[in-house]
C-alpha cells in the first residue's frame, strides 16, 4: 500500500521547515528581486549573503541567499521542538545509514545536516536568532507582502522512497495523486504544522528543488504584485498563474528569481491537525487538481527545477505504465 | 490621419450603450448560466425571452435573450439624451444613406433601427421601462454580482470607417492600437459616457459581436466566480483570463455562454470625461496591451464571435502589411 | 417643489468637479500626510506648493496645498467643456449678480472665479497642464492607491438656494434627503459627470467645505491604509469609518490631514448618467442613508468643516422643525 | 510570575478547540441566521438540533444548536490526538480533584466531561462523524463563506487559575495582557493548534463564554456580510466592527445570533508553533490592542456573555488596583 498509516508517535518532533538556502549568483540584482519586488523583509545582508524574512516571522531568515558562481539550492531547513529531538534524529537518521553530521551555521543553533534516501539535503536545529516581527508594522508592507514560509516541494526520483522516509519521521499527508486504477504515488503533500503542507513531492528527475512556497495575507496580493511585475522590468520572472490549484486550494501565482529559484505566492489554504483527517487522492487524470480553471502550466514549470550540489540525479522510477503527461 | 479630432458638439447626443439582444437556443440553460451562476438579475421572462439587468440598473433590461433555432446577436441598444434626439438621428441616418427604420420594442419607447456602414444592427432609444435598484439589496448578491452593463466590442472588416462613423456621432477614443510606423487603425475603445468605452472596435471579419463587457464591483468577485465556474460544470465556459489588460487596464474575464455568445466580465477602469483626454496610442507589437502579464489569448478569443443576421460578412482590409499576428 | 426638473439643456457645460485649493500651514507635514502616507501623487512642489494628483491623472493637479498661516479652503476647481463654455458662464454668473471675474491660476489656462450664493468659492476652467498617468505604473502604488478626485462636499446655510444654483448650470441630483412628511431638501447629491456626485450640499453653518471625496480603486485600500494609518502615527487622523453609506453606496473612509482638512476615501458608486435616472429621496429620519452598518459618526464629522476665507458664515436657515440630529 | 513556561510535554494531546453547544430557543430563527445569512453549512438537523460547520470542515459539526427554553452555552468541545490521549486526561482531571464524567454525544465517541476549575463546561473526545469538505463546492458558498471554526473566548473570575489549568495540560500562550508595571495577568491568548488561540480567557465575571471565533477566507468576506446584515433585517444584530484587533492581528466583526450568543467572524492571524515563539505582552492601557483603528467597543461587548448552566457565577478577582475601563 502507497499510502502508509501516519506515524503516531514519531521518533523526534519535527515542528515544521522554516527557510531554504540558495546560491544566488548577484545579490544585488536578488535583493532588487526578493526585497525591492516582491516585499520580503532584509533581516540583514552579511558580505556574502542576503538573510530574508517574511513580514510576521520571528525567526531571523526563511530565505539565505548566499554568493555563489552558480545558482543552486544549498539546503532545506526543519525546526525540531527541542536540543533534545537533534540528538534522537541524529540517531535515527545514523541507523537508516545516512551518515547526518553535526554542522554549525550563522544564526542558529546546533544543526544537524543530512540527505535524505534521494539525496536531499536537510538540515535540522532548534534554535535560531529572534527579530522583531514586522506583522503590525503596515507603514513597510509592500509587493505581495509576503507573510511567512509555508512549505518546499521537491522532485523525487523514487516517490515512494521519499514518502516512506517522511512518514517515518511523522510528516502525514494532506493529499496524493494516484495513477489511475493504481496506488502508485504520482505526487504528495505532507505536513507537520497542521495545514496542507511542509515538504511537497512530486514524480520526476531529482533530486531538485521545484519551489518555495510563501504565504501572502491576500488574493488581491498576488493580483497586485503581477501589475507591479509587468510593469517594472520583471514580466519574464512570472512563469505560471495566477490561479487555483484544485489540490490544496491554493489561490497561487509562481514566479523565478533572477537566478531561475522558484517562487510560489500563495494564500488560501486549510486545517489538517486532526489525527484523523484522511489524505486527499487525486486521479493523475483529473486535470482540476493542477488548476481549477483549466489553464496549462508551461513546459518549464514541469521540468525544471534548482540543482542541490552533490547530489546525484536520477530518473523518475515511476512504473505506473501512465505518461507523465503536462497535468 | 486615422484618428479625427473629436466631434464637439454632436449631431444628437447619444448617452451610452445600455443593452444587447441575442438569440438563444435554450433559454433555461441560458437562464442557469446567466442568472444562476453570473449573477445577473432575471427582471422579468417572458414566453419567449429572458430581460436581464445588473444589480444596480433600473433600466428593466441591458441583456435580452430570446429564443431562436440558431444563437446569434440581434442588435446592439443605444440609449439617447431625449426623444427630439431621435428624430435628429433619423435624419442624420438617412442623410448617411443608412435607411433607419422606426420600431418598437417590449419595454422601450419610440425606437430607431439602422446599421451602421458594415452592417451592424444598432437601436437608438429614448425611454424604457424603469424597475427597482437592486445595488442595496446585498441578500440578492450572488455569482460575479454583476454591477451593469459597460460596453460592447465588435469585429469590423473596416476600421477606419467604422471609427468614422462612430466619431463623427460624439463617440470619442479613448485609446487605440496601429500598426507599428504608421497611422492605421487596427483597433479602438470609443466612449460617450466618460470612462474606457462604450463601444470598442476590432480589425477583423465582421460584422461580428466579439463581447458584451460587464462591470462587477471587484477583482474578487472574478475570482470567486471562476472558482464557482470550475465546480459547477462550467469550465467550458472559461476562455480566457483571468489577467489584466494594458489598454483599458481593465482586469479581465473572458467567458461563452451557452450558445457561444462572449462575455466580459471586468474591473478597474478610469475616467475620461476631459473634453482634452488624449487618446492613449499602443502599437500592435506591444504585447502589453493585450495582456500586461504576459499569458497568450486562446485562438477563439480572435477568431471567434456572435453573427448579426442579415448582414453581409466581409474580411479585414487591413493593409498595413503588419501580419495580424495573435497580439 | 424643492427638487426642479433637471436641467435639460443648461446655459454652459461643466465636464466635472476637478480640483480643490487649500491653505496649509507646514507643506513638509502635509507632504507626509497626503503623499508619503495616502499615496497621492505629488506632481510638483514649488517655494510655496504642493501640486497632487491621483494615479490615473492627467491633469496637473487635483489638490493643491498653498503654504498658508491659518487652515482654509481656498477654492473648488470645476472643468468646463471648452473656453467658450466659459465666456457663457461669466455671462450667467454676471446675470445672477455674482461678480464672476477672471483670475490666473498657475499650471491652468483662463480662469473664472466666482462665488455662488452662498458664499462658495469656485473657479472654472477648461485648460490645465497634462501630464502622465500613473495607472500602470503599478510599481508607484502606495498607501490607499489614491486614483483621482470624485467629489466635494459642503455646508450651505441655505439648501434650497444652494440646489437652484447648480441645478440652474446643469448639476443634476441622484440621491437627496428630506425631512419627513414634507419636500424641504436636508441634502443633496448633485452630478455632471454621470456619477453619485460632483457636488454634495448638506445643510448646516456655512459656507464651509465638509469634505473632497477621492476614488481609491478597492476596499481593501481602504482597509490597508487604516492599517497604516494606525501603526505610523496618524491614528489620530481617523475620523470616522470604514463603512458603508446607505446613500451613495459608497465604502468610505474619513480622515482629517494635519490642518483638519477633511478627507473622504472611498470606493463603490454607480452609473447615473441616463437623463431619466430618478433622483433617490432618503428620509431624515432613516439612519442607515448615513451609514447602513449603524456605527454613529462622530459629533466633529457633523459639525466641522474648513473654512472659506471672504466668506460670511451664516446659520442654516433650514426649518422643518426636525432637530438636526446626528443622522 | 504569572505566566509559566510553557509545558513542553503535556499529559495528554489536546489537537484544538473543535465545537460549542448552545442553548437556543428557536431553531428556525437561528438557522435563518447562521445558515442562510451567516454561511454556515447545516450538516444534519435533528428533531431537537442543528448540527453546523463550516466549508471546509470534515467533522460532523462545530457549532450545536440544541432547542432550549433558555439560551446558554452548553459546552466547549475539545478534540485529542487518540483515544488513549482520553484515558490519560481522565486521571488528570480526577487528581486535580475535578470529578470528569465519561458521557455520550451524537455524531462523536467516548466523551470525557468535566468543569475547568472556575466551572466552564468541557468535554474532550477523539473520534467525531467525518462528513465530506465543501471548501471546493463554491456553488455553495454564500454570507460570510465561514470556513471553519478557530476558538473560544471565555470569561473567567479567576485569570491566573484558568492560566494555570490550561498552562498544564499544554496550552502556549501567543499574546497577552498584563496591568502596568505588575505581571498580574488580565487575558491571555491560549494555543494547541499552532495559530494565534484555541482558548482566551478574558478576566470578568464568570465562567462566561464571551464568544467563538470562526475563520473566514478573506477580509471582503467580513465586509460583504456586513452589507448582507444590514440590508436583510439583521443589523440589531452587529455588535461590534468590522476593525482590526491589536493582539492577534485580527481583521473582526462580532455577531449577537438570535439568542444573544456572539460570534466573532476573523481573518488574518499568524503561525505560533514554533515552541520558543515568545508570547507578545500588551499593556492594559494600550488602546491598540483591543483595535488598531481607535474606535471604542460598546458596553456590552465588555459586559455580556452567554451563561454555562451549572456553573457558579463569581465576580473578577483582578486586584490590580487598575479600574477594568473600556480597553
Amino acid at each position: 500500500m502507497p499510502l502508509r498509516d501516519p506515524v503516531l508517535y514519531p521518533p523526534f518532533n519535527v515542528v515544521r521547515v522554516s527557510h531554504v538556502e540558495y546560491g544566488a549568483t548577484d545579490l544585488e540584482h536578488s535583493k532588487a528581486y526578493w526585497v525591492d519586488t516582491l516585499g520580503f523583509v532584509l533581516t540583514e545582508q552579511t558580505a556574502d549573503a542576503l538573510y530574508l524574512r517574511g513580514l510576521e516571522e520571528r525567526n531571523h531568515h526563511s530565505v539565505v541567499l548566499r554568493k555563489s558562481t552558480d545558482p543552486h539550492a544549498a539546503s532545506l531547513g526543519f525546526k525540531v521542538y527541542s536540543e533534545a529531538d537533534l540528538d534522537i534524529a541524529c540517531r535515527h537518521f545514523s541507523e537508516l545509514g545516512l551518515s547526518p553530521e553535526w554542522t554549525r551555521k550563522p544564526f542558529q543553533g546546533r544543526t544537524l545536516s543530512v540527505r535524505d534516501p534521494v539525496g536531499t539535503p536537510l538540515e535540522f536545529y532548534f534554535e535560531m536568532a529572534q527579530v522583531e516581527s514586522r506583522l503590525r508594522r503596515y507603514g513597510d508592507y509592500k509587493g505581495a507582502r509576503i507573510q511567512r514560509i509555508d512549505h518546499v516541494n521537491c522532485f523525487s526520483p523514487d516517490l515512494q522512497q521519499s514518502h516512506d522516509f517522511y512518514n517515518a519521521i511523522g510528516f502525514r499527508t494532506s493529499e496524493y495523486t494516484a495513477a489511475e486504477g493504481t496506488d502508485d504515488l504520482w505526487a504528495v503533500w505532507m505536513h507537520r504544522k497542521g495545514n496542507v503542507h511542509d515538504m511537497a513531492l512530486t514524480n520526476g528527475r531529482g533530486p531538485r528543488l521545484h519551489h518555495v512556497g510563501v504565504w501572502v495575507p491576500g488574493v488581491l496580493d498576488i493580483i497586485h504584485v503581477c501589475d507591479v511585475l509587468a510593469t517594472t522590468g520583471w514580466l519574464h520572472s512570472m512563469e505560471r498563474g495566477p490561479g487555483r490549484h484544485g489540490i490544496s486550494n491554493a489561490f497561487f501565482l509562481y514566479l523565478r528569481d533572477p537566478d531561475g529559484h522558484r517562487i510560489e505566492l500563495f494564500n488560501s489554504d486549510y486545517l489538517t491537525c486532526d489525527p484523523d483527517h484522511a489524505p486527499l487522492r487525486w486521479d493523475l487524470r483529473d486535470a482540476r487538481r493542477q488548476t481549477l480553471w483549466g489553464a496549462r502550466a508551461p513546459k518549464s514549470w514541469f521540468e525544471e527545477g534548482s540543482l542541490f550540489p552533490g547530489a546525484v540525479l536520477a530518473d523518475s522510477v515511476f512504473t505506473s505504465g501512465e505518461p507523465i503527461v503536462a497535468p
